[in-house]
């Protein structure tokens, strides 16, 4: 292990985080609020001790897979823990695992939340624990490479940061010239967050709602800073422009990047994107017929079934009504929804749409097998036949994914005493990062009930389903720190 | 497609099940129940058309997977259609589609009953509803083969039979000589069946309660002839017995013959079987913890704890308590073992103890190789490598599984509007062959509340359960049928 490039790169990244938590200083400042200790203090905190861990660079900066692996895990762990300060310093969130808890939640884009009257916070904490979105968003790796240029973006460690960051079965093409790449998808991801900041400005939301809510959009996080959510704006040219903008978020980057250097037919080959599209919609058709009979109209039954398709499927977590009161046929839905997630490449959790193609797939090829057990069935996507090795990536993911899913389930009952429903869907929703479950910590709910031991592993979970699961076990296990 | 053949046999099980009605019609003349039309009509019309369909053995009697499928997939639809009539005729279950449910139930020893009021059905009837778990116990096939030695018993067409047929990743080296072992399995299930009415008469039993419950026990199915099922004998005694058959016949049958031919130590090898009973008594330690506060005496609480993990995990779903009235952590334990299931190659249901460890030491491995991607890493089971298909058929098996309780879950929730525990449990305790469920469907309430449509749903799942699925995909797939 080489434990010297392991802090080189965490100290990167925490000088970073000291500096990202400048605006939300100044957005004190704006509003007149006292909150010089809770952002100086932690800005302080980062700033100089970043420094200090990257003020020598190692000679030896070669890293490999293991240790790529633990520095993803471990910079969204201390990027977490000095994320939650604010909170505690201020005095908003008193307990330091709740403010935890709060701060993976944003970092990891999930939007589980355990405040119960957001409304009472300041401007400035509102706009931090947004924030956390926006920079969870894209990778807080991705990030430093784009804001960072170096002499060694290119080299082959990053592409394995890069690949514990970056979510979804591959990261394709885009890797080649990591640097350059990952300037342009932090553009784009930039320029859409401020089309939709332009777009709500428009529908008459307030400047600092707009980019908050533009923030959790983007990062298909779901931090509201309304009780009520987006249903408090309630309008419904705000709940389409943030349902369209969840659904685009939540398709793959490396599409927008073909669309930009005009590979147009190519994008639009894309399997996995046909797929998403055709599931959001027929989610969205099927809801809105369920439903009708609460809203009593084709166009409110509608605008709130999109809105929720887009909100759970993207995993954001926004909410525009408590569907814990729609009928079973469409909260099973969502519940699905929940579990498939957006496409690969983007900023939303999840199984992830091309990995559930994958997966059916798989599943058929099998039962054509079983049929004709001499036949060569090989599984094609995009017209392209998939290797051995991604099939059986994509299955062991599902298996551990299950496992890691049951052990949490059963701790969180074994602690919580809970109903069922809310211990399935407080594990779903976290370890898919979508923020609201049903029951107890559905969307009129929230966390804050819940014991600290559970807000841990529920965390846990978060961050394991933001990382894809892998870096965060490793991470964990003892065999990653035998010297060997 | 060998039509021939398949008709052949499926008349032979047709006559075999006609056969096997009369007991229960000896059991109404003892009884002096009037039920000879209920039982006549039947066994006539199964001996008659069973006899014209094995009049003359086809020419070509060879078959191959597909047709193995086909056949047993369909011989357990028409052993379950002609099952029903006595039901229907008698009038105890005036619906055919209820009886086909409750006949389905049965064969599939799932256990799973439309009747609300159990104890107003006559001793006829109920010998005839307990004996199909007893013949549906070690599959009807395997039946056949035991009872009527025929000259190609050895040949091919019958190991795609029996694969089809005996649960589990694997059949082992009892398929050798298909025709003596199958005798073999079949005395060991009489023999243990008759131990454990012996030992329930011994307790105060009396006769025909005896046999009802031991058949029930030996196929893991469950139907009680009490409204309360065990609850009512309300004996420790006779909770222990049960409790104990039950956990015997969720053992691999594969492993009692080896100790029947005296291999102890490789019995004792066995990897699953001793995971199998790990789990038995650290599930029996934990529920008897967690409801030692209902019963206030350790004694009671291991003993309700014991029966109810046995029952559970062999999937028979006998009950002695409302497990739905018990503490959270209790209850997802059982949901959980429901899953598991009990041993491969026994009589219970369930994805099997051994598909589980064989996937969780893939995704473990998967983990291993993340961490050393050059590192050639097997999975090993009980000492010995596991074949690379064994690995990618359970992990397929586990998909396709997944895929199967999604849709099944779906139109469940579509069609019956039930809250989500209902449905996700009425699919899991039918598609794990277990019987009751939590909620509506739960130890205490049953299936008589849906719709037909649902029923036919959850009888799909039974079937499907009970023949790991592909044979009865395969049955409905319109490529099977397509003359190539």
């Amino acid at each position: 292990m080489n434990y010297r490039m392991i802090s080189y790169i965490v100290g990167q990244i925490v000088r970073v985080e000291g500096i990202l938590m400048i605006p939300a200083l100044v957005v004190g400042f704006i509003y007149d609020e006292n909150v010089l200790a809770a952002f100086l203090i932690p800005i302080a905190l980062s700033i100089i001790s970043g420094t200090l861990l990257t003020i020598k660079k190692p000679a030896n900066t070669s890293i490999f897979a293991k240790e790529g692996f633990v520095t993803v895990g471990l910079s969204w762990i201390v990027m977490s823990i000095i994320g939650a300060l604010p909170f505690v310093i201020d005095g908003c969130i008193p307990s330091f695992i709740d403010a935890f808890f709060e701060t993976v939640s944003g970092f990891t884009t999930t939007g589980a939340s355990i405040l119960t009257e957001v409304e009472s916070l300041g401007y400035a904490v509102l706009f931090w624990r947004s924030f956390t979105h926006w920079i969870g968003g894209m990778g807080v790796l991705v990030f430093v490479l784009a804001i960072l240029p170096q002499a060694d973006t290119r080299s082959v460690k990053l592409m394995h940061v890069m690949r514990a960051e970056v979510p979804g079965p591959k990261v394709g093409k885009l890797v080649s010239k990591i640097g350059r790449t990952a300037r342009i998808m932090y553009g784009l991801y930039v320029a859409l967050t401020f089309i939709q900041v332009a777009l709500l400005l428009f529908g008459g939301m307030p400047l600092f709602d707009s980019l908050v809510n533009s923030f959790a959009t983007a990062g298909t996080g779901g931090f509201a800073i309304k009780n009520a959510s987006i249903a408090a704006y309630n309008s419904a040219y705000i709940d389409y422009v943030i349902g369209i903008f969840m659904v685009l978020f939540g398709i793959n980057f490396n599409l927008f990047y073909l669309l930009i250097i005009g590979h147009f037919a190519q994008a639009f080959k894309s399997e996995e994107l046909r797929w998403y599209i055709a599931i959001v919609l027929g989610s969205t058709a099927l809801i809105a017929a369920d439903i009708y009979s609460i809203f009593g109209s084709v166009g409110e039954s509608i605008r709130y079934a999109f809105f929720q398709v887009a909100s759970v499927i993207t995993t954001t977590g926004f909410a525009t009504y408590d569907y814990n009161t729609w009928p079973a046929l469409s909260k099973i839905i969502l519940v699905m929804l929940m579990f498939c997630g957006a496409c690969a490449g983007s900023t939303g959790g999840g199984i992830k749409v091309g990995r559930i193609i994958l997966l059916v797939k798989n599943g058929l090829r099998e039962i054509k097998y079983m049929l004709h057990p001499r036949a060569v069935v090989s599984i094609r996507m995009e017209d392209k036949p998939v290797e051995r090795d991604v099939i059986r990536s994509a299955t062991s993911y599902m298996i551990v994914y299950i496992m890691l899913f049951s052990v949490s389930m059963f701790f969180i009952e074994m602690i919580e005493e809970c109903d069922l429903v809310t211990g399935f869907t407080a594990v779903s929703a976290c370890l898919n990062n979508i923020g609201p479950g049903l029951e107890a910590v559905g969307p009129a709910g929230n966390y804050a009930a819940l014991t600290g031991a559970s807000k841990l592993i529920l965390s846990f979970n978060m961050l394991a389903g933001r990382l894809e699961i892998f870096p965060l076990l490793m991470l964990f296990a003892p065999s990653t720190w035998r010297n060997h």
